[in-house]
C-alpha cells in the first residue's frame, strides 16, 4: 500500500477523460503505475484535444433541450467499454486542455471575480471531474428548482437523471450588484489562486430557508453543512459552465487517492472488472464493514460474476468536527488492507471529493449517483446513511430505513444494483463481528460510534476482532492526541 | 344557472365511472339535465358491474409491478374518448357497486373503526373520485416517501405520475396498538357514519416535522393546513386501499357542483371539447381572472382548436379562516356567469373537493395533476399559485415565479399543456382590467386581495369594471355580515 501510494504521489496528472479499455490499458502500461497489491492506482487518460473537446461539449449539451440527437448517439458509444454509462451517457470533464490552459488563465486574470470557500471548492472540483454528471457547472435556476423539488434532472431525451443535493455557489448582495451585465466571471480559490471559468451566468435568489428545509426536512438550527456554508452565505447564487484551469489538488498528501471518475474507470476497465461495487464511508472501517464487503463480493460471484471489484471510497470533502478528519481515516484504511482485513487484490481505494451533508435520504441518492459516474454497478446501503442525530430533538434526524428504500425508488437510479446489508454486531459466542441473528439476539453486542470513540478516548480496547489491531491504534493515536490538545488548551 | 343548479341538486348520483362519448350522451339525456346556458350539468353514467370492476380492479391494479400488462392495454383503450388520458391511463373509482354495498356495510359495521376528520373525509372524498389516479387509497409507506421526496410515484412501465402532495391519515399511539394485526379498518365521518373500509393497511411512522419540512419548506409555526391536520394529529400514519359506502355528500346545499372527474369528462364528452382548459381559484373570480380566461379561449382558438371549453374550478375543500368562504364564491361565481363576464356557453363550473394545503410550488403540482384526471389538456398557471404570506417573516412564502417553473419541470405532467398567464391589472386610462404594460406602468393600478377585502368591509366601490357589479355585492354582502358578527359578538 505505502509503496503503491508512494509512487502515485510522483504521477502529475494533467486532466482527466472517459477512456476505453484499450486507452486504459496503453496509459498505465506508459505510467508503469500497475501495483501487484490492487492498491489505489493513479491512471493518466492521455486523449486528443478534438475528443477531449468532444467529451466537454456533448457533456455541455447534455442539459440543452437542442442536443437530444448528440447526446442519445454519444450514449450508445461504446467508449465507456464494459462498464455501466455515466449519467447522461457521457462523462463530464470540465477541465481546460492542456493547449488553451495559457489563453484560459489569461481571460481569467481580466475578469470579475468570486472568492470560493473551501467547500465551494470542493464542489468545483467534484462537478469538473464528473461525479456529477452530465451537470457542467454550478446549478442555474431551473436546476436547483428540480434538484430542490424532485431530487431529479430531466435530460433532453425525457428520461430523469438524478440529482439530490443542490450544486450552488452563494454570492452577497455587494457581490451580486457588481455582477450586473456580467456574463463571466472567474473563481478564486481559498489561497488566492485563479481555479476556474463561470461561463453565461445565471444570478437568482438564495432562498435559504426552503433549501434548508427541502434538503434536510427540518430546518433546526445546528445542522453542520448548514452551519459551515449556508447560514452565513449569501442570499443570491450564480449559476453557470465551469471551465477549470487546473487539476484541483490539496497538497495535504493524500490527493495521489483523489482519483477522477475517468481514473477509476480506467482503472477499473484495466483490471478487467465485470461489478464494481461501492462503499461509501466517512467513518473508520470495523470488522463488521469488513464483513459486508466481503460478503457482498462472495455473493456477486455466486450471482455469476467473475471479477466483482470493491471500490472503497472514504468521503474527502468537508465533514463535522466530531467526525475522524480524512488523514486519520486514510491511515486506519491503509491499516485495515494491509491487514488483509479486506482483500487488496479486488479493493480499490480512492478518495471521493465532494463534501458531506448529512442529509439522509437526500443525500444518500448523491452518493449513489456520483458512484455509477466512478463506474460503481453496484451499491452497498446500510442503515441510516448519511444520517445523524436530530440537532435538537433527543432522537435520530431520519428514519434509519427511509435512506435505503428512498434509494431503491429514487429517479434515475435505476441502472444502478442497490445491494441493503444485513446489520453486522459483534458476536460474542464467536468473538467476531457477525451478521446479526434476531433469534439469539443477546449474543450479540453493538458497538455504537459513539461507545467505539469512547474506548478509543480511554485507551481501552474493544472486544478482540471488533477491529484489526493496527487500525484501533490508528483510532487510539487520534482520540488520545485530541485529548491532549484539548488538555493544553 | 339557478334553475340548472336547482334540478341538479335533485339529480340522486349513485356513483361514477369512466365513461365514453356515448354513454355520456345517452345518460344525459335519460336524465333531461342538459342546460341551454351551459351551465354546472351532473351526469349520472350508468355502468355494468362487470365495467366498473374492471375499472376499479385495473386502477388497483396500477399500483401493483404485477400488472403493466393489464394497464398497459386498458390505457390504450378509446374508453377516454378524445379526451386527455388520466393518470395511470385508468381514472380510479373506489366506490363499491351498488350490487356489494349492503353486503359492505354490513361487513365495516363490524370492523374495527377510524374516526375521521373533516379534512380527512375530503381526502376520502377525493381520492375516491379519482382525481389522485392511481392513487387507490392513502398511502403505504412508499407512496408516501415517493411523494415526499420525488413529487410523483413510478408506475409499473417506469415512467412516473405526479404526485406532489402526501394523502395520508394519521391516527395516534393508542389507535396503532389497538390495531395490532388488523387487516381492515372501518373508517368513519365526522358525523359518526361509516364511510369506507380501508384494506390491507400499513402503519408507519409520521415524521411531522420532516413531512413538513419537504412539502412546505419551511417549519415556521402557523402554517394554516399544519395547524388544521397536522400540528395534533397522531404519530402513526395509516396507508391501504379504499372501498367508499357511498357517494360523499356534505348537505351544505352545493353537491351538485361537486362533479366528479368522471361526470366532468362525461360532460366534455357530451359538449364534444377538444380542449379543456382549467382555472383554479380560492377567491372570488375579478374582471381581471375573467380577461385572461377568455383571453385563454381566443388563443386556444387561434391554434386551431374548435371547441375549448372552461372548467371553472373552485377549491372545495378546507380553506383558511381569512379566505372567503366555498358558499359565497359559488354566490360570486354564479353572478360572474349571469353577468355574461364569463361565458357560460363555453364554462363548466364545478367544485373540487380537495383540501387546500397553501403550499405553492409543491401544491400546484396536485391542482394540476388533479385536473388531467378530469379531462383537461391545458392549465392556467398565474403568479404565486396556491401561495400566501410567510407565517412568521414578512414576505411572501414562495417566489412568485417558482410555481410555474416548478410546474413547468414537473415529472408525470408531460401531457399536460401549461398555460402561464400576463399579469392583469386596472388600466385606469380604460377603466378596466387589462393585461399590464410595463411601457405605461403609472397607467396600472394593482388591487391586491387585501386591499380589494378591505373596499368590501368599508362598502367601498372598487374601480368601475374591477368586478361585475352582482359579484361585487356578494363579497360586500359577506364581510359587512361578518362585521356585524364581530361587533355582536
Amino acid at each position: 500500500m505505502e509503496a503503491a501510494a508512494a509512487s502515485l504521489a510522483r504521477a502529475t496528472p494533467v486532466g482527466t477523460a472517459v477512456v476505453n479499455r484499450k486507452q486504459a490499458t496503453v496509459a498505465s502500461k506508459r505510467l508503469g503505475s500497475v501495483s501487484t497489491l490492487g492498491g489505489p492506482l493513479f491512471v493518466l487518460p492521455v486523449l486528443s484535444k478534438s475528443q477531449r473537446r468532444e467529451t466537454y461539449t456533448c457533456a455541455k449539451l447534455a442539459t440543452n433541450p437542442g442536443a437530444v440527437t448528440a447526446v442519445s448517439a454519444m450514449g450508445s458509444s461504446p467508449r465507456t467499454g464494459g462498464l455501466i454509462e455515466p449519467d447522461g451517457g457521457v462523462l463530464v470533464d470540465l477541465h481546460v486542455s492542456e493547449q488553451e490552459r495559457e489563453s484560459k488563465k489569461a481571460e481569467a486574470a481580466e475578469l470579475p471575480k468570486i472568492q470560493l470557500a473551501r467547500v465551494d471548492l470542493e464542489w468545483v472540483h467534484t462537478v469538473a471531474e464528473g461525479w456529477a454528471s452530465p451537470l457542467t457547472g454550478f446549478m442555474r435556476q431551473n436546476e436547483y428548482l428540480q434538484s430542490l423539488h424532485f431530487n431529479c434532472l430531466r435530460l433532453p431525451d425525457g428520461t430523469f437523471t438524478n440529482m439530490s443535493l443542490p450544486i450552488v455557489l452563494a454570492i452577497d448582495d455587494e457581490k451580486k450588484e457588481s455582477l450586473a451585465g456580467v456574463t463571466a466571471v472567474t473563481l478564486v480559490g481559498p489561497d488566492g489562486n485563479d481555479i476556474a471559468i463561470l461561463r453565461d451566468i445565471e444570478i437568482y435568489k438564495h432562498n435559504k430557508e426552503e433549501r434548508i428545509a427541502r434538503t434536510w426536512g427540518t430546518t433546526a438550527p445546528g445542522l453542520p453543512y448548514v452551519e459551515e456554508a449556508i447560514a452565513n452565505a449569501g442570499n443570491w447564487l450564480v449559476g453557470g459552465d465551469l471551465e477549470v484551469l487546473e487539476r484541483i489538488k490539496y497538497n495535504d498528501g493524500l490527493d495521489h487517492y483523489r482519483l477522477s471518475p475517468a481514473e477509476l474507470r480506467a482503472e477499473f476497465e484495466r483490471r478487467e472488472a465485470d461489478a464494481v461495487f461501492a462503499f461509501q464511508l466517512r467513518n473508520p472501517v470495523h470488522n463488521g464493514h469488513a464483513l459486508l464487503m466481503t460478503d457482498t463480493r462472495r455473493r456477486l460471484l455466486e450471482m455469476g460474476y467473475k471479477n466483482p471489484l470493491l471500490l472503497l471510497h472514504p468521503l474527502g470533502g468537508y465533514t463535522k468536527a466530531d467526525d475522524v478528519p480524512l488523514d486519520w481515516r486514510m491511515k486506519q484504511h491503509d491499516q485495515v488492507l494491509e491487514a488483509g482485513v479486506l482483500d487488496p487484490a479486488t479493493t480499490v481505494v480512492a478518495i471521493f471529493p465532494s463534501p458531506m451533508h448529512y442529509a439522509g435520504p437526500t443525500e444518500v441518492q448523491w452518493h449513489a449517483k456520483a458512484r455509477i459516474n466512478a463506474g460503481a454497478s453496484h451499491y452497498i446501503v446500510g442503515r441510516d446513511p448519511a444520517g445523524m442525530g436530530h440537532p435538537t430533538a433527543g432522537r435520530d434526524l431520519y428514519d434509519a430505513d427511509h435512506g435505503k428504500m428512498v434509494l431503491s425508488m429514487a429517479p434515475g437510479l435505476e441502472k444502478l444494483n442497490i445491494l441493503p446489508f444485513r446489520v453486522a454486531a459483534y458476536d460474542k459466542t464467536q468473538s467476531q463481528m457477525a451478521f446479526f441473528d434476531p433469534s439469539r439476539a443477546s449474543d450479540f453486542l453493538f458497538i455504537s460510534g459513539t461507545k467505539m470513540r469512547n474506548f478509543a478516548k480511554d485507551n481501552v480496547s474493544p472486544p478482540e476482532g471488533f477491529m484489526c489491531p493496527g487500525g484501533w491504534q490508528v483510532l487510539v493515536d487520534y482520540y488520545q492526541g485530541l485529548q491532549k490538545q484539548e488538555s493544553s488548551a
